[in-house]
Formats: structure tokens, sequence, C-alpha cells
């Protein structure tokens, strides 16, 4: 049988519609709910209604940020596709990635450290609230991480997604019941999709796009 | 403890370590157990050894695209982000999306189909051996099915991943037990960056990255 064709907004709409009958009596904070289910859309892996970890208004202190126009900074050129730009500019906000910059690679080269963990630091010197999209490299968390404990930058908003096997649980613990506000994807699972939904899970909570009601 | 900093050539190489143990002792044949390695260590989802189908000689297919220069159309930005198009390069291939043309928008609103029809058709124009690595939209699969059969397209190999809980199992099956090469992901899981995964992996079997050493 052929499927019909439908218009992504009604996809979408009967996605989530699923997604919460899947779900079915567990139940999340306002906001929260709308984070998890993204991700869950994102990805199909019902178990990111376990592993994803929010500090206490975590969700309120991204949408603060996204509203006053923030800079989100992602550590692949991928989950800065994958952020909604036409909405973070509806608020006066942008998304950036450093990781392709020549000069960082040639830094980090010359440091011997990686590229994401020099990419922290250029975005540590950024103005206005800065929300921390990082769905890849464990070495971004881990020299972020240090770059608070120096005080040298006060995210308003860490989210924690790195994906994989190595190091990558660890870089993610430094954050979880740390001070700093953080979304962390727990375990071993996460990525540049899922950084990059999590941040279009706030944005969307604060803009309708046109043909989608969520 | 905090985590060592390990560049990220060497924490690939542990990951496919422990990928490879963990796998145990399921065994897939050359060439595909890259493909299925890659794509849990894109998602850390031990699923993907399961659900991954291959048409006979599909990497065979895919890889002789590949070295003769093929062009990888994606369905997102996420998924040409993700691509390796400096790989790509070494052969004289390259990657394209035509989702955020003007033109392909327009034209989508005119007809009343979605952007993903209107861009497999602009792809069914292209010259030389194409492989089509579809990772969110299921319009763009069954698009792309229809064109198949009308004889406009004759893919070197359709990667089929699109992610999701509408149409998307359906717009999968089109392809899987086709004639035509395919690497499917079968069931809701897929996603941008497992299509991306898919070619890197097959992009990797020809050639080996600096630093790296698979």
């Amino acid at each position: 049988m052929k499927p019909t064709i439908l218009q992504p907004a009604e996809i979408e709409k009967r996605s989530f519609a699923i997604i919460t009958e899947e779900l079915g009596n567990r139940t999340f904070p306002d906001g929260v709910a709308e984070v998890v289910k993204r991700v869950i859309h994102t990805t199909a892996d019902f178990d990111y209604a376990d592993n994803l970890a929010f500090s206490p208004d975590a969700v309120e202190r991204g949408k603060q940020a996204l509203r006053q126009g923030a800079t989100v900074v992602t550590d692949t050129n991928m989950a800065l596709a994958g952020v909604s730009k036409t909405t973070l500019a509806k608020f006066g906000g942008k998304a950036v990635c450093f990781m392709a910059d020549p000069d960082v690679a040639r830094e980090a080269k010359e440091r011997g450290v990686t590229r994401a963990a020099v990419s922290m630091e250029r975005a540590a010197a950024l103005e206005g609230p800065v929300l921390f999209a990082i769905g890849n490299a464990p070495t971004a968390l881990i020299r972020l991480h240090e770059l608070i404990e120096a005080g040298q930058v006060q995210p308003a908003l860490v989210i924690g997604a790195p994906v994989g096997f190595v190091n990558v649980v660890e870089s993610k613990e430094l954050f979880i019941g740390s001070d700093t506000p953080h979304i962390v994807a727990c375990g071993r699972k996460g990525g540049s999709n899922v950084a990059a939904a999590i941040v279009n899970a706030l944005l969307y909570q604060l803009y309708t796009r046109e043909g989608f009601e969520s």
C-alpha cells in the first residue's frame, strides 16, 4: 500500500501524538516534556525518556537566554545545521561553530589540544548570553568545565550530549549535579542531532512556526 | 577523576575496539561490518547491529560509485554537513542538498508537494553516478521510488534512513527487497547522522584519513 503524502507539519503533529501515547502514563514537568518528546522525535529512541538529566530551571534558563538573543555555540557543523537559525533570529540570536576555522585548527595543532577545546575558548570570549550545544566532542565539555571553574565563562545553559564510548560518560558527569544550568544526555547516547533537537525544543516553546502547532 | 585528553583519532580507534568487543561473536561480511560499526559509533545504539538491511553488493556498488566521483544527494543540510566532503573530493565527488533552495520551496508550494519530493526530482536530473543519502523525509524516499519506477533515475545506491513515526517504515519498505541497490535502516530509527555515517563508512573504506587508521 502506498503511504499517503502528508505535509511535514502534519507528520510532526501526528508523530508527537504517537510519542505521547507510547510514553503512556510517564509524566514530565512542563517544558521538560517538550524537550524529551522532541529528542525522541529526532531519534525514534525512547531511551531518552529516561536518560535526559535537567538541572533545576534548566528549561526556563535556556528559554530566557534565547528570548534575550543568546548565541548558540555548537561543536559540530552538523549541530549548527540542525539548529533552527530562522527561529533563533526572531529573537536576535545566532548560532556559531568554530570547529572549521583555520585559526582554531592551527592553534590546536600548535598546543597539542583538540579543536573542540580551542573552540570552547573562542566561545568563552563571546559577549551576551551563550548557550552551549555539545553533541560530539567530550573534550569540548571537559574544556568548558575547566573554563567555568576558572571563572572565564558563565554559560546560560550547557547542553551536554556527546555520543560515544571513550571519555563521553565522564565528560557529562562533570556537569550532572553541578551549579551550571544543564541538560545532559546521560550515558553513551547523544549526538549532534540530539543537541540540535534540544535547542529547537526550547526555541519552539517560544515561537510557533508557520504550519506547526508545537 | 578527570578524563584523560585524547586526540580524536585515538578516541575513534578505541571506540571501534569497544564496539567490536561488545558485538561479541556477531559477524558481518567485510564492508558491511564497517558500516554497522560506524553507525553504532555515531549513535551509541546497538540496535543498528540488527536493523540495517543491505541489498546484495550494496557496499561494493556504493564504493564503486564514490570511487568514480559520485554526487551524494542528501535530504537535509544536517546530513550534508555530516558527510566528509574532503574525502569525497579526493575522488572528484561532491555532496549536495536542494532542500533550502528558494526555487525548490516555491515549486513545492505551487504543486502542494514537499520540498523533499521536489529535491529528488532535481537530483534525478544530475549527471554521473548519484548516491542518495536520505535521513529525514519519508516523502523523499517515496518520490525517489516513483522516479525509479518511471525510469527517470537509476541511483548507484539509496541509503534509506528517515527517522520517525509517520510513513517512515512504509517509505523504507518500498526499497527493501527491491532491485535498487540499497542500505536501509529498518523500522523507525535512522536520522541525518545515520545517513551521513553510512556514506562516511563507505568513503573511509576507500581512503584512510590522516591520523585515522580506519
